[in-house]
């Protein structure tokens, strides 16, 4: 009931284009996020924090529980209304779900400052559609302190971004 | 990294008493929520919804997902800055969830328009302390769409209340 009122005000009355969802309450807080036309609901995966081992890792009968819970989700939406956070600090995971959804986008933190190396997960992650969404923050809006600062983050964000055509290029 | 902003807007800045957290991304997520005097942080145990059997309750080499989540975040924090959301549609669970965490408060949602039942959670969920925070929502704000709501709802309201003064009562 909760997330249905979540999923009108944010898609329909504040008109965002998509939203990142955590996915340990179950289908039914994900489903009404699915209801929207070119819409995103972006489940939390792997994330690039250390305390994804917690849970998000913990070993079930079938797999580690992220993987349960994309494989569930699947029964609920497709790569025309979800993606998924993957974290770019945890490319030895990246194979296998590349190997279940190689359809879906990623939205992956953790570039910059979490350590997360671009050409490491590209290897894996990119697609025929590219397939990736690459977040980082705190490399670029804490690049500087002094007054210099925007100048600073500007600097960090055309690396990343030369970074990301070079990849490409190389490709085709 | 953001954990620790969210926990000093919420508590510091806004001087919220409590906030309900997702444990899905792990312990660095949730420490530092732990970190203020006489705030809690209350945790996403077992939720009263029916996707909580979609991670929450699958199984694990040692137990639950959530079971699991409760004794690792007993390493973080006590009774003194965390609770536990445990919905009181899943009765069945209670009593197991005491064995482990006798002293915390627990935050019951789901009396009422979700089907939990008051007496049935009391017996097994009270504590010296009382012990237990209930939460009614659909039951009371969704009582009439008439233009009598407001006196509807506060009948809910006292119904409920009264319920629990009984109980109470009774006990001593």
């Amino acid at each position: 009931n909760t997330s249905k009122m979540y999923a009108k005000t944010f898609f329909s009355n504040m008109n965002f284009d998509s939203i990142t969802i955590n996915p340990y309450m179950g289908s039914d807080s994900i489903k009404p996020f699915l209801e929207f036309n070119n819409k995103f609901a972006i489940l939390l995966g792997l994330t690039s924090n250390i305390g994804a081992k917690d849970i998000q890792l913990k070993n079930t009968k079938e797999d580690f529980v992220f993987i349960d819970m994309i494989k569930s989700s699947m029964e609920m939406g497709d790569e025309k209304n979800m993606m998924y956070v993957v974290g770019a600090t945890k490319p030895e995971y990246i194979k296998k779900i590349r190997s279940i959804i190689p359809n879906h986008f990623l939205l992956m933190p953790g570039i910059g400052a979490q350590g997360g190396d671009l050409n490491q997960i590209c290897k894996y992650a990119l697609n025929d559609n590219i397939g990736i969404i690459v977040n980082s923050s705190r490399s670029i809006i804490y690049a500087s302190q002094d007054e210099q600062f925007a100048l600073a983050a500007a600097d960090q964000a055309i690396t990343l971004q030369n970074q990301m055509k070079k990849i490409l290029s190389n490709r085709k």
